[in-house]
């Protein structure tokens, strides 16, 4: 998307033609610096400090890894060392894991003299492949917000709350739950989209307040506790999160605190969509409450902030009396009855294990 | 309450018979400091800065001011000098004008040779007879956290979510939603309380903590999007919560956020009380969501925070997006269908207009 009026992606081979580019996230929301990724390691650092991260743009990097990995030794032994090292960087990352199955199955059977080039064709071709599932989520959804701009006066934009980043920043390009917004916003339809802070790691106010103003889309930033009264009031049209994991019967378990939203949305009659690309549907689970654990993350993450004085220095407080005890669940899950319908790139589905199933046929199948 | 093992209230007679002394809460939770009012004009001081908060130590505070002016000057004037200033300080806060006007019309009719020593004793009521009120609601509340005990494993804990807070710093001692909480702790109950931080102005985190961790009652501070989560995986008993003001018909304003917690208990099957003084209690509303309006505060105690670092300075940091818009509306509104019971001094009613009439038929009749 835009920074500033300048396209971008998150990464990208550099014009030097030998090394590849991303956007530094640590730098967030304090500046927009590019990273040059020269080596195999020079990757798997981008990963490990999480100069890049959301599934999509993890699965890309360790692509580019291997690539760069493949021009400094392409033998056998070359790549099996360079996938196991990229994935030793976030071992519990499904879209890492996926990549470098894909890489290893791909380029064992090219050449050593070939195998650099076919890996940066690979990698162009997964990043690629992320764009094109998110256009097709932003164009279902964008269908959505149309129908919603209709009802509306003229002028009058169509009022989005998100939680969370499923923006581009959090994959190649679009993002999964700003797709529908970027493309209604390119469409000429009015929209204005509510960003919760999304504590404890506020990455609606760091991640999604930046990609949305830096692309020039109408926002407010509102802490976490607003979405119920703004949606009492009529102040939100529609909801749209992304998903890190959904279940085969329509369970979604995204960042902690979406599940008070979408309990609101229900309360009010505001429509709950989440937008996926197809991947994060795990097939072999039905009750995401019962069956999916939920990572219990550093309290330090709720106790510590990091942040911009006045002056213009990073500083790390604390924000919690000392001595206390801090909880710190990373994620939780909404229930498939408080979804209004999934947003994937074959369409807008029924959160039900038969709607699903019906749209990806060849993935039940697959977990058969 | 206690801290660390020496008893207080938030506002008392100084031992020199000649000052009020209170716990400057602005140092929260950094430091705990006792701070002098010797003269009105340092009590109207405390109110403004909000070294004292909450709504029944403001109203003490006021009366207290009160006092310290009728030493300097007990004219007819002087009285009602005293009583304008200090309405100032905080025009919207109801407890201050209803014990400004006590003050008033109470003093009025006493000899002013005899008013400073009236007006020390009037303050001294109203503590007493928040203190009252406080411990009523504490009892009441104890049976429903005593009831849940039963049902538990000898020494498990009773699991109390509350957000913001309600507690005794927020009035003369034990609090309101923290009442039940302090009297079953003390009555040998094991209790362990969820704390919500409270976006923006982590009242949870910095004042509820606090009191709860110097007090020795167990806690432990979670982000406010968390309790949804803890209450699906059957790890809150009961919410508790206070209320800024409560309609006739049982709907509750409470800080932003009230609203989803309650979302999650119905979900759930918590439990989910307000504990309220009956001041509180507005019988000229019916319909909270629609009759109250909420104050929009300034964007900057979204986009800002103020804390500790390592170092022992405190620094306010930035920790929004540049150029974000951002939201910040103060509370929000439980209606009453939410809302399992109300913990009164007069004991639990159900959210009812005719439960709620037939306990305070005096206030029915006062706004009739």
């Amino acid at each position: 998307m835009n920074v500033d009026g300048k396209k971008y992606r998150t990464i990208w081979l550099a014009k030097d033609g030998d090394s590849v580019e991303i956007i530094d996230q640590t730098k967030f929301p304090y500046a927009f610096e590019i990273a040059k990724l020269r080596t195999m390691e020079d990757a798997a650092h981008a990963i490990r400090v999480m100069q890049v991260r959301g599934a999509p743009l993890i699965g890309a990097t360790a692509a580019y890894g291997v690539a760069l990995a493949m021009r400094a030794d392409s033998s056998d032994e070359g790549l099996h060392n360079a996938c196991s090292v990229l994935l030793q960087t976030r071992p519990t990352a499904v879209n890492l894991h996926w990549a470098l199955d894909r890489a290893r199955k791909n380029l064992i059977r090219v050449e050593p003299a070939y195998r650099a080039a076919a890996a940066f064709t690979l990698a162009n071709e997964i990043c690629d492949e992320d764009i094109g599932i998110n256009m097709a989520i932003g164009m279902h959804g964008m269908e959505l917000i149309a129908a919603i701009s209709e009802t509306k006066r003229k002028g009058e934009p169509v009022n989005i709350l998100t939680h969370c980043n499923a923006g581009w920043l959090a994959t190649v390009d679009w993002g999964t739950a700003t797709a529908p917004v970027y493309m209604s916003h390119e469409g000429g339809i009015p929209v204005h989209v509510w960003v919760d802070e999304t504590r404890p790691r506020n990455q609606g106010a760091f991640l999604t307040a930046w990609e949305l103003g830096h692309h020039g889309v109408p926002h407010t930033v509102v802490v976490d506790n607003a979405g119920g009264h703004l949606m009492q009031h009529g102040q939100v049209d529609i909801v749209i999160t992304g998903t890190d994991r959904t279940t085969a019967t329509g369970d979604v378990c995204n960042k902690i605190g979406t599940y008070l939203k979408a309990l609101a949305a229900k309360d009010n009659d505001v429509p709950f969509y989440v937008a996926l690309p197809s991947p994060t549907i795990d097939f072999a689970l039905s009750d995401g409450v019962r069956e999916i654990p939920i990572e219990e993350r550093d309290g330090s993450e709720v106790s510590r902030m990091t942040g911009r004085t006045d002056r213009g220095d990073i500083q790390t407080i604390n924000i919690v009396a000392e001595g206390s005890d801090v909880g710190n669940p990373a994620f939780d899950v909404t229930p498939a009855r408080l979804v209004t319908g999934l947003i994937t790139e074959r369409g807008i589905l029924e959160p039900s294990r038969q709607a699903i199933a019906q749209a990806f046929p060849e993935r039940v199948k697959m977990s058969a």
